[in-house]
């Protein structure tokens, strides 16, 4: 196998982790408790979609709602990493969005069932090119911002976060081994809110990055 | 990139999704509902333990449990397939277990949380060799067993899927893309009991193939 590029990691990296209610503020907004140890799911590699492809509402949802999250690109991968040596294994970045079925979230919550339709769909988690650790100094301290049709949705900074970054990458590592080119989604501030077909999404990272996708529906 | 060889998909597979409940004896055994559609939720890649390595009860769980499941591995990947063409797209199967940290997915389920840490932990997706296609002409009609320290404890066939094999493909594939290398637990049937350190499992299929796995304690 040739190298693999990791400002690709999209192409070739086999997992995405989720972390759910990392922000207070966001957790108070959906009526959750607030969280004791971090809340995880998954995205398969296939509900990535890249700038310059549309967002697709799934169809058998009616509440398709934006999460904007801080992604972490994992460069070295580990099995029980220590919180200190954790940025050791960041090769990286992405904004990404949590994109999520919150009716049929809701159904599942209430069901006890897992969360896969909710949030695993095909295009559930939009990208942003791949960010280099060194252009986010202090991913602790950084503006998410989200525009739906050039409304400002959400605006909120990862030092909200309830667990950090360094925490979730241990705490994670500890029960499902990293990999070079898995991404880590590290929740969503407030203002969580429903896309519609034919919306138009813009999302930054301060004066980092920013990135547009368009929404449309899928038929069945 | 070399080209990939489907009989280590394990190494370079990017996704397993899993079927709940797709048996109605063990739907009964857990006191759930009948599905009336099928229940998927998510393993990652590093879930994946082949023979010669142990099962390693999570250090949060005292009631793992064995699941016996006939998996599917895709060949050819697809959108939408058709259950009339889901057969195509198969390139052959493999004897798996889902191992559930049956305790904490009660807890899961009880308060509406995704069953991340009760069934994609580390070592959770136990698989046998890669099983070519032709050895299983009728995967709807063959027998899966499970042994602990040479007792048995579950039996079944696949006759008794709630939902066959490709019905599943091909409603799997409108919601999740199927790639080449993807892997579908297809359910288990009834007799899903706890196993503890130093157990030996061991499980076949008919007259196909048998595996062998230990179980150990990890240790946080
Ligand atoms: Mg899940
Ligand atoms: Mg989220
Ligand atoms: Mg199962």
């Amino acid at each position: 196998m040739t190298a693999r590029n990791i400002s690709r990691f999209w192409e070739w990296g086999r997992k995405i982790i989720c972390v759910g209610r990392n922000y207070a503020d966001h957790v108070k907004e959906l009526k959750n408790a607030l969280p004791t140890e971090p809340i995880l799911f998954l995205k398969p590699p296939s509900a990535y979609v890249t700038e310059g492809s549309p967002i697709l509402v799934p169809f058998y949802s009616s509440n398709l709602h934006h999460e904007v999250e801080l992604g972490v690109v994992i460069g070295k991968g580990g099995t029980a990493i220590s919180q200190s040596n954790a940025m050791d294994h960041v090769a990286g970045y992405a904004l990404c969005l949590d994109m999520t079925a919150r009716d049929i979230q809701e159904d599942c919550k209430s069901k006890g069932l897992p969360w896969t339709l909710a949030k695993a769909f095909n295009t559930s988690c939009p990208i942003s090119e791949f960010i280099p650790k060194e252009r986010i100094p202090d991913p602790g301290n950084v503006t998410l911002w989200l525009k739906v049709n050039d409304q400002l949705r959400q605006n909120g900074c990862t030092a909200q976060m309830i667990f950090s970054i360094p925490f979730l990458i241990s705490y994670i590592s500890k029960i499902i081994t990293l990999e070079e080119g898995d991404l880590i989604l590290t929740g969503t501030p407030k203002g969580v809110s429903a896309v519609q077909e034919h919306d138009e999404l813009q999302a930054g990272i301060e004066d980092v990055i920013t990135m547009n996708f368009k929404v449309n529906r899928k038929n069945q």
